[in-house]
């Protein structure tokens, strides 16, 4: 089975990006496709990244070992079925299942922050204990602990997002008040800076400059609740690394040197904060990087809860067995 | 080696609990002295409780496989050191290599905090993520992910205490305002309640019934902060189980049943939090529980960077071979 590629795959709210990775874990084709919304499309959009795959790779679909997704919304990693991902236009799909049916591949579905920590940890070199912080839509994070994803008791690990931590701040949409992510999230953006379109992240900075005043109080608030959180998870975690990844991380350096300077006024007033080198801990995953589709490809390998016979065209015998008369379907 | 008996320690403010524990982790002798303060006193203590063990098993003390001490203050695991534990009267302390030279034992150190979410999670039995939430003089946290103590990069994970989260909070001595430690420790309660005098835990209560209003609202604050800093750990890390420990944990089912109450108030607000669960992930640990001992004891074993060589009393050959000679010292 080593000599078997593996698949990840991240299935974004706008695309759908696909990975093929060898035993070592190097990515050796990259499939990029748009996410059309819904259950069909999404599944056909799924199948055929697969299928480009194996083109690119001169394979059968087949002959590949698995697929990892990493996927928005709940995620129960034990029935394959996936909740509530809105910005996919999905209320429930078994994914696991119908994805499995429809390529004869074991499939297993992880939360997509967390697919991104561990491709994260696993791209970037990164040893010990690493959290990552995706400041996307939403705000939440995925920690890797000697290489290994953390999922805890239930596989909702990482919501510091909706940390409630001002009690006279903005409602969020978990029905508390002043989580963080009403403050460090693309949503955040879009309350406190309406004129920023719907990709606020995009047009913020130039408007910042500008002088626009709602912007630059949206930039500050995205400043300011970024920097609590990394906070937070150095007090607890006491981590080697944060990396900072998600969809706002396309601010960069802007961002990165305004969260830096926050920790380092906090520092000056506590020796204490001083003393844990927050700043010197933080990471900003590389635009464009594969991440959770890498992630989502290595976790894809430890299935859950599953006897093997369970799985869609997954015979126990086959895995190993039947690669011979697999790969009579390559082109 | 498996038939040696580890010993594990906890030096406290007060007093010193030591245990013998065999292979399986099963506490076989137990020592209990006042702790003097100072570095000769702390030292001395220290090595009279190792004899007591030694006598109560009928065996030298060289027989004993590891010493493993858990020790407030900032613990460098790596140099044996231990720096500020202010109540004990020390400063700075090279405890492994001291107590090592009076005893020719390998001695490790550990954080109190941490040694006692490893022996809770032991003695309770507890599997998966637990996050053991000390309350006691200051906020801390231990965690412990199948087994294994998570130390994190520095040995500095757990800081809960010191996240600051009300801006128009009291003034922590990290220098921060409005840390969680200001609302929910001993020196919280000694602050917002002075009429307390040194050991309010265990006045708290009768004065809380008797109608004493600084009383209540002392109670009120380590209620709602204990209980932000109970659903601050499971958004973050998902545990299985979350044990309360520390010197509060006096306040027992009172203040065990506020926090219930205080996170259903939470819960009937915010589905999101109603649907984690919190309430039920929640144990107290047992009163006179010698987890902090025997989780010293348990991460004695595996010492730190360094070659065993280097351990005072500790020859290379001698772990396994000199058994038999050490057995000489028994009386």
């Amino acid at each position: 089975m080593s000599d078997r590629l593996r698949i990840g795959m991240d299935i974004g709210g706008t695309k759908t990006e696909a990975v093929a990775i060898d035993a070592a874990g190097g990515v050796v084709a990259t499939a990029l496709l748009p996410t059309p919304p819904g259950v069909e499309p999404v599944l056909a959009t799924a199948e055929q990244a697969i299928a480009e795959l194996a083109a690119q790779t001169g394979r059968g679909v087949r002959e590949f070992a698995s697929v990892g997704v990493g996927i928005p919304g709940q995620v129960d990693r034990a029935s394959g079925e996936v909740r509530l991902a809105y910005n996919i236009g999905i209320e429930h799909l078994a994914l696991a299942a119908r994805l499995g049916e429809r390529t004869g591949l074991p499939v297993a579905l992880d939360n997509d922050v967390n697919a991104a920590a561990l491709g994260a940890a696993h791209l970037m070199g990164l040893d010990g204990t690493v959290s990552y912080l995706n400041i996307g839509t939403g705000l939440a994070e995925g920690l890797v602990i000697d290489g290994a994803l953390q999922r805890g008791a239930h596989g909702i690990t990482g919501e510091i997002g909706h940390f409630a931590i001002d009690p006279l701040g903005r409602q969020c949409l978990c029905g508390q008040l002043g989580c963080l992510e009403t403050a460090a999230s693309g949503a955040a953006l879009r309350n406190f800076w309406p004129a920023g379109g719907e990709h606020p992240g995009r047009t913020l900075l130039p408007a910042v400059d500008a002088g626009d005043a709602e912007a630059q109080a949206a930039f500050e608030h995205l400043v300011r609740g970024s920097a609590t959180a990394i906070r937070l998870l150095v007090l607890l975690l006491d981590p080697h690394t944060v990396v900072i990844g998600g969809g706002l991380r396309l601010l960069g350096d802007r961002l990165f040197d305004a969260i830096r300077g926050r920790l380092a006024e906090w520092g000056a007033q506590s020796p204490f904060i001083a003393e844990l080198g927050i700043a010197e801990r933080i990471r900003l995953l590389s635009e464009g990087s594969p991440a959770a589709a890498v992630g989502a490809a290595l976790a894809g390998a430890d299935r859950p809860g599953e006897a093997a016979a369970d799985r869609p065209g997954e015979p126990v015998a086959g895995r190993a067995g039947t690669d011979a008369h697999r790969r009579g379907d390559a082109p």
